[in-house]
């Protein structure tokens, strides 16, 4: 079978088995989720044998730390594949959700109700957890997935879905709810884009030139995002000791992720008071500033923030940090560099509290509160199945509703249109 | 200046605005839009010179005479836009409605916020009213719209166009809201395709022709709907009478039009009573019946069906009927030859009536009532800017409320992540 023929045959059983899932009991896919927790659990050496071969050949062919470190499948990775499975068998079932319903003038009552999307394409890098985390969030929306991780985590992937698809059988769904991509050339990855009469959403998780590819190559609709440059505002009127450590955290506790803040912009007024103390903090964490004129003049030690700094996702201990004059420079300067990703404002200022969060178009927006809280679990979804700063269909963290769409209901009795 | 910069600045200038638009007042929007209804109206002789140009023009290149008839504005149609603009003005505003907020553990409150997409790309065929049509919902949600109708349409769409912004320009709107790309050379539609920085969705509006090329040279997403290949399932249980109403008004009333019924789907146990009256209203309107072999066993004179009527948008008198064994027949039927767009069923069957709303994935799904009613007005969303049967973003008719996008807001008290 050609390449071609193989994926196609892939798509199209997954698209048989979506009609399936999407009208299975809550009941049936929850127990399913508890499972496949449990068969995980049950499986950890095949898991750390079938991973070993991938994380041997990545040594092999050198490559960076980090990624064999995201590559490889400890006891305590699988632990949280599972416990996340369960969690995800927790959450209210979104399928058949009525959200609204209302009458019309003629007697029709018409109302809204969720579905799942169908079938779904992942197509993501390195981290094998992916393939259980967000087979989990697709069954629990009804839909089926079509996994298509890095070549590099390929026996991981194949192993955990052949775990997953065992306790399908067991449970009367379709094994084909679940299933990766098993050829490892990018060809496979582009056959797969063109197959918009089976796949409904294509979701990339990866680097910003994955999604790039994967953007340039679709026929079908995905939901992306590029990068985080988050910001943070230090308003005028800003408790020092709050602003500290809201900045604090969202630079250092985890800089390498793309809800960590990237540039900081401080108003002109508390600047000279805030400034020295906020730079020591940042000093002592080994972050390295790089400002503008004003922030130099404040703080000597700053290095000189070039034009590219303002639009930079360091995803490192560095900060850009510019010196503005109020709050309408602070927005412009966020809509002109940011990415539309993440900001938060610390203020005691109510009008301004409230402009920001109202007039800055990015998916999250916070008042007085870290940048990192952007992520579905911190944000209450319970989940989280990717990141959105397109603004179609979802915009910010998604859970397990942006996994599905909503329908039009009518009940009538007998109503014909004059 | 060369064509790509030309768009290109179009496109830039529609984004600033957009900045602009998302923050304006509700009030301020709406004596827009009044005003907009009044300009046009005061303008009906202009309107008519510059659209006579292109009926003249439409004429001279002999287009067919539905499409002449499309094109021209009549003191009706041009009333007819002064009317929807003042009903879009009634429309409650979509920007900034909070729909949901909820408290985590740790005091966070998070909601959903309703903002604008930001820019709207319509690309559209002959119909100059859905120039000011679009132009009034795309301003009502807060967005900037680049508006690309029909080159045959060209005078009428940059008259109607330059009353609309005039009518900005006194309300402080910046003019760039509402643009119509002045250019009538196909390449233009590419360069507007590729803009993906400036424009965030595009919505065509026309045949199956013109869509398929939007969405095969967009990197922007596209909200599309290809054809209406509409179901109505006559139950066993369904009341003879009212069966009969809902079928012809589904297919006589306006058939040229995408919720129009195409194939009508009999249970076997009523089709011996029902298909012999249903035929000979059918008869008595002109509609040609292209039946199954178990059709043409009730009523002889019905032709046979070939495999190509079951998928068969025929837009037109004629009606594909197809007898089945039961209600799973024809969900299947429905899955296999659809177009996700409208079903229908007349049944007095309560468990039949909810499997076939649950289980039918079309964008609207009835019980005993006429699938024309897949509306925007019809439903009750006060006006539509188009039909979705893709699952992304919207899924049937879309309203005001389609085109604003939420995002997430958090009010804190100091939270940090750990």
């Amino acid at each position: 079978m050609s390449l071609k023929d193989e994926i196609r045959n892939v798509a199209r059983q997954a698209r048989e088995a979506s009609l399936i899932l999407g009208n299975l009991s809550t009941s049936t896919k929850n127990s399913a989720l508890k499972g496949m927790a449990e068969a995980l659990l049950r499986s950890t050496s095949r898991l750390k044998k079938a991973n070993a071969a991938d994380v041997q050949s990545a040594k092999k062919e050198r490559l960076p730390s980090a990624m064999i470190d995201r590559l490889t499948l400890s006891g305590a990775v699988i632990r949280a594949m599972a416990t996340s499975l369960k969690e995800i068998a927790l959450l209210p079932d979104p399928v058949g959700e009525v959200t609204r319903m209302w009458r019309r003038p003629n007697g029709l009552w018409v109302g809204k109700m969720r579905i799942p999307l169908g079938v779904i394409g992942i197509i993501y890098e390195s981290r094998p957890n992916v393939t259980s985390d967000a087979a989990g969030l697709c069954l629990k929306a009804g839909n089926a997935v079509i996994l298509r991780g890095g070549s590099e985590a390929i026996h991981s992937n194949l192993a955990i879905a052949e775990i997953l698809q065992k306790v399908c059988r067991q449970h009367g769904i379709p094994t084909q709810a679940v299933q990766v991509i098993p050829t490892i050339s990018r060809k496979a990855v582009e056959e797969m884009l063109l197959l918009e009469e089976y796949i409904d959403v294509i979701i990339p998780r990866g680097g910003e030139e994955l999604i790039r590819f994967v953007v340039s190559h679709s026929k079908i609709p995905v939901i992306k995002h590029y990068k985080g440059v988050c910001h943070i505002f230090v308003d005028s009127s800003a408790a020092l000791d709050m602003a500290q450590k809201i900045c604090y955290n969202a630079k250092v506790q985890r800089p390498g992720v793309c809800n960590a803040m990237e540039t900081l912009l401080v108003h002109c007024q508390i600047a000279p008071s805030f400034l020295p103390l906020m730079a020591k903090k940042f000093k002592a964490a080994g972050v390295e500033l790089r400002g503008c004129p004003k922030t130099r003049r404040i703080v000597k030690s700053v290095k000189a923030a070039k034009e590219e700094d303002w639009s930079a996702e360091y995803l490192d201990l560095i900060l850009a940090v510019r010196v503005v004059d109020n709050l309408d420079e602070a927005i412009k300067h966020i809509i002109r560099y940011g990415s539309s990703h993440t900001e938060s404002i610390v203020t005691q200022d109510y009008a301004n509290a409230q402009r920001f969060l109202r007039e800055v178009p990015s998916s999250t927006v916070l008042v007085n509160a870290s940048t990192r809280f952007s992520d579905g679990f911190e944000l209450g979804l319970g989940a989280e199945i990717g990141i959105s700063t397109t603004k179609l269909h979802a915009f910010g963290p998604m859970g397990v509703e942006d996994l599905t769409t909503s329908k039009f209901i009518v009940y009538g009795t007998g109503q014909i249109r004059t």
